[in-house]
């Protein structure tokens, strides 16, 4: 594995990772007023067409960062549309 | 152009422009109870790290977008810390 690739797996760990404590936080306290709806809704289709991107152009880091992100933003969405 | 690079760039604009209506909403209201401060912490880094990746790998769509994504990141983030 070279130096670009685990550059891009580091990247893709701290932009996956980082809306997991974002999730928790809705879940746990449903305080979505803050949250912009227009954002998540925008956030979530590029995130999957992000995942078709990394697939098409077999380009594994895209590819499985996007995946994951894609359902957390999808779980923030649906908290979003529930509790606004 | 090829349909891959034209799905990376719709990829991008997507999860770039998502940000912005978030940055907006921030601004505006400076309500950010709801946002995650561990959120906005790792994803800063996260598209700073893609951006190192898009510039090494020789790829566009990863390139401008997280160059761009970054930057609102970087707004929400400091509108996080200001006012929690």
């Amino acid at each position: 594995m070279n130096m670009i690739t685990i550059l891009g797996l580091s990247a893709a760990f701290c932009t996956t990772v980082s809306f997991l404590p974002q999730a928790i936080k809705t879940i746990q306290t449903k305080d979505t007023s803050g949250i912009s709806l227009s954002m998540y809704s925008i956030f979530a289709l590029g995130t999957l067409l992000w995942l078709l991107y990394g697939i098409l152009s077999d380009n594994f880091p895209v590819m499985i960062a996007n995946g994951i992100t894609f359902l957390f933003a999808v779980v923030i969405l649906a908290y979003k549309i529930r509790f606004k």
